[in-house]
């Protein structure tokens, strides 16, 4: 094994300052210090910005989740105050967020009926729990399982979410009752409820749609074309959102449109978040313990992909491991808050950033709005109409959803698109923890499947260097007493037959091959299965009076040889560069130039389907 | 995605010739037809050793199966008729083997109770299934999963089966009743049986023991010394279970030893081997499964091997695929026939290799021999203690047991060692199923966890060569305004945000840096997440104003490259070679040959730990 592959963390870890070391910990410490008023008011302008976008989300995510609509205040409010504390991301906005709402939803509505005090607890303590989870992995430096989740699943796994989001909020849209978790439910219940339909509420949810829509594409444009500046136009266009809750509370007032039908949010509890306890019974742990890893997992990769998108554009670092401290402290807060499930979330870090924040004091001061809100402005939403929380939740998904994503994935690698398309269906058709699964193991089974099928090429030398190639592919010198063969995989236990076949095969029928080179400049490793086949190797082409040498063997594969006894039986020899293995093997004028390739290379020409 | 690795199948499917593909389908017609005087003396000399041999070992495999001791001979009559018609190996015995007599003890106990007609169902049941399974993974081309087996989760769960096996006879030997399915169920029964012991059983069975290892290790080369031929001491060594099967019966009728406890064979019935029909009940399939998988695996994995050594030594060469047939009809047919499952035995086909079989015959004649004593020695077996047929399977599993390759494993690689530890304590603590799972598994995951973590070199060229080397391990020469880093492993999800952290730490401080050159000599594949990685590290280090570029990049990396919008973006160059990248980026009087590294490169030394 060679050592861990470098990073900044190291750094950290070498200070041996007790202060810094503390630092590490409690990043606030790095900037509380000299925090000026110049940041302070970006903070507090950026907070303001955050607060105006992320009440009625937090409402939305709240019902997306199946909890009552304050559990949304109260999941927004002390877990940005753990964050700003321990968090490393200058920028990042933690709170509800879409896809965690449904992944809650998935797992809490397998324990309880939606609108039960069991079912809020159970969402509590999905909280605590991934709260634990994370910081279990950071005390573990588990981090990096993040890595296993390939992009291709990642963004398969958030349009599938999107699609999936879109359209459970779609009866809320039309004023139906319409039950499930998948695809094919949701349709098939929009479907049969389809005659209920509530025509009020369908005027208000397609119109808050419609101006959503207008509003997040549209409005920045137009006021920036009207002559006003860049960061007011763009805080009145992110304030669409609001603009569209109070015009549909004075429309369900106006017209009295809950005696027509139009479902509102209802009274709301005005006051501090409670303090809540998760449930400490076992039997709940175990059920939940699976979402709670995943949920930890999704929220961790979501996270961490905005906070070092974000850090980059300011040339700032996150310390990844530091992350998972912070956002498990963060589910921690929720929990005990009585909210639920939360993560650093991508559209609010986008806003935070671009309206000015500079420290984690924005998240405390968005915080603080929020509690504000919380306590003063609940009886406002009372009227609030639920389709326009569901066209809130609609129009934020579907910007999600990338379908050129699927294309672009299409063209560059099958396999990637493969282990995409089994995320996106799995999602869709089984649900959304299924579906992440689904997509990890595929991803991971098509890499282990890659890798047991290695590509090989027989070598040459370019003319005028020392470098070699696929014959197939370049115009390229020859011997033919000498097989150089170029194997573009470490060896190990599920390749390392192959490697055995294709050497017998090219050697089978070559009678004027007297020496095979086994360049080994891609091969990163060689496991003890693949160094038993090595011996094979050289013990049967010994046996047929073929030397078996090797070329460009990497260092640490040489200190693994050494420590074995391979090196004892070896008669062949070991050479620092092919061309070095050439020259002592081949007499110069037995070497040729050759295009199309000899005949004791087109005999094997099958070996290089590609390179 | 790179073509298949080749294989001498490839030959098999081009042959348009449908004579030869009936001949790859039925190998026996490649052979049958010039069979010769000669062959048949070999074969049938062959038969009769392995007859002898045979005959005790199928009993005693039949009652560590927990299954009756006729179960045993049936299960080795039909299925090598089957194997001589389909198989590709000229040598390989098949029938009953330890390790999947108690993989099928394991899986059958789950099910009904030793000695109930359950649980002979359930056996039958589970050699018809295993055959499904093996022809299916023959139709679906399966036989590379096989390959995920390792040799050190192989080699350390075939010692840990042995001393699982062991262990669970000396129970017999002892004449107590012990029951145990672990080793520390197993050990703590027979000391709680230790009062019991029956002093006549533990003398028959003791003397069996020590006289079958002596025969085992001493006979031979006796003989040989006394100035017997090579031939007739192997024969007469090999007979020496049937002695002590001999001795002892007349040692139970001489002292009327059944009187006094010592617990023999019984009753067998003699005849043919009964028209079995496996169960077609699907709650039993189910149970049986994945049993019947994993003894797929492991039976094909062991023949496999078994077959291509003594292929190789007659430069032969076996067809994976086709041993999938033949082995899964040969299971079919063990179940047809009242039998269990069954696979390529090591002992017996090296047996039957040095007795100078040359064709499958001698599996078919061996065959006739066992059906002989089936339907005429049955009765003879009646008197045989049980605990000489004990002391037949302790010898001969305790040659299986391989220490050695444990301490080799060690200190070849902690890696391999780890899984071949954790399959040897499953197997011994939880079972034989559970303990391949493990094994497999856990080398998976090493696998994974070290590709995530590449070994990444910075390099500089060797001075006299185009070649170039890691700068902590070789005096060359660099150029402090390039940064050659070479990254030892393809680039995939797992590992991509290692490779963005590892560069960007390379050139945090190191102003001098104006080029970046990744050397991808090693990088046998990009995904589609890698891809992403380079096209942000790409834009990074442009915005930084460094150059990035690519050498050595080989065909197939390219050609997925040109698939996707990577080369529009790309603003650096792409050089065939690392020397080509060099000469074109460094002006010659700048380079400089430097041991100790230069400042340089000393500041991202930490990058190379063991190259």
């Amino acid at each position: 094994m060679d050592g861990p592959a470098p990073n900044h963390e190291c750094c950290l870890i070498k200070m041996a300052d007790p202060l810094k070391r503390l630092i590490s910990f409690l990043p606030i410490l790095s900037w509380a210090p000299k925090y000026t008023r110049t940041e302070a008011q970006s903070d507090l302008v950026a907070a303001l910005i955050v607060t105006i976008m992320l009440v009625p989300q937090s409402l939305a995510y709240a019902m997306l989740a199946g909890l009552p609509p304050q559990v949304g205040l109260y999941a927004s409010i002390l877990p940005l105050i753990a964050y700003a504390l321990l968090g490393t991301s200058r920028a990042l906005a933690v709170g509800p967020v879409a896809v965690v709402s449904l992944m809650t939803a998935a797992a809490v509505s397998q324990i309880a009926a939606s609108g039960t005090p069991e079912y809020l607890t159970a969402a509590i303590t999905l909280a605590f729990l991934s709260g634990i989870v994370l910081i279990a992995m950071s005390v573990l430096r588990l981090g990096f399982l993040a890595n296993f989740l390939s992009h291709p699943v990642i963004s398969g796994f958030i349009t599938a979410s999107g699609i999936l989001i879109a359209t459970s909020q779609l009866k809320h849209i039309l004023g139906i009752k319409a039950e499930g978790d998948t695809l094919p439910h949701l349709v098939t219940g929009i479907y049969q409820g389809i005659g209920g339909i509530n025509p009020y509420t369908v005027v208000v949810g397609v119109s808050a749609t419609a101006f959503l829509f207008w509003a997040r594409k549209r409005l920045k444009p137009l006021l920036l074309a009207r002559g006003l500046k860049h960061r007011p136009a763009d805080m009145i266009a992110k304030a669409g959102p609001v603009a569209a809750i109070i015009l549909s509370i004075f429309a369900v007032v106006g017209f009295g449109l809950v005696e027509k039908g139009v479902k509102i949010v209802g009274e709301i509890p005005a006051g501090l978040p409670p303090f809540a306890f998760p449930s400490f019974d076992f039997g709940l742990w175990q059920q939940l313990l699976l979402p709670a890893v995943l949920i930890s997992l999704v929220g961790f990769v979501e996270s961490v992909s905005v906070a070092q998108t974000l850090a980059a554009k300011r040339r700032q670092r996150i310390v990844p491991n530091q992350e998972l401290t912070a956002l498990g402290a963060s589910n921690i807060a929720a929990a005990l808050s009585g909210g639920y499930p939360v993560t650093g979330g991508f559209a609010r870090s986008v806003v935070n950033f671009d309206a000015g924040a500079e420290t984690p004091l924005a998240g405390a001061f968005t915080a603080a709005g929020i509690l504000a809100a919380t306590v003063f402005l609940t009886p406002l939403f009372r009227f609030l109409p639920q389709a326009v929380l569901a066209a809130t939740i609609i129009v934020a998904v579907l910007s999600l959803v990338d379908i050129a994503a699927i294309k672009r994935t299409y063209e560059y690698s099958k396999s990637d698109f493969a282990a995409m398309a089994a995320t996106i269906l799995t999602v869709l058709l089984v649900g959304v923890e299924a579906g992440i699964t689904a997509g990890v193991s595929l991803s991971l089974l098509l890499f282990l499947w890659r890798t047991s099928r290695p590509h090989m090429a027989i070598v040459g030398q370019v003319p005028g260097t020392e470098h070699f190639r696929n014959v197939d592919r370049h115009q390229v010198i020859t011997d033919p007493s000498i097989l150089s063969i170029r194997v573009d995989e470490s060896l190990y236990f599920a390749n390392a037959r192959a490697l055995e076949d294709a050497i017998y095969d090219c050697i089978a029928d070559q009678s004027s091959v007297k020496n095979v080179i086994l360049l080994c400049s891609a091969v990163n490793a060689i496991d003890a299965s693949a160094l038993e086949s090595l011996e094979a190797i050289a013990h049967r082409l010994d046996s047929a009076g073929v030397g078996f040498h090797l070329s460009e063997v990497k260092g640490p594969v040489m200190d693994a040889l050494k420590r074995s006894d391979f090196m004892q039986h070896f008669k062949g020899r070991i050479f620092l560069s092919q061309f070095e293995a050439i020259k002592s093997l081949s007499p110069l004028d037995q070497r040729t130039l050759a295009k199309p390739p000899l005949p004791t290379v087109a005999g094997a020409a099958s070996l290089n389907p590609s390179d």
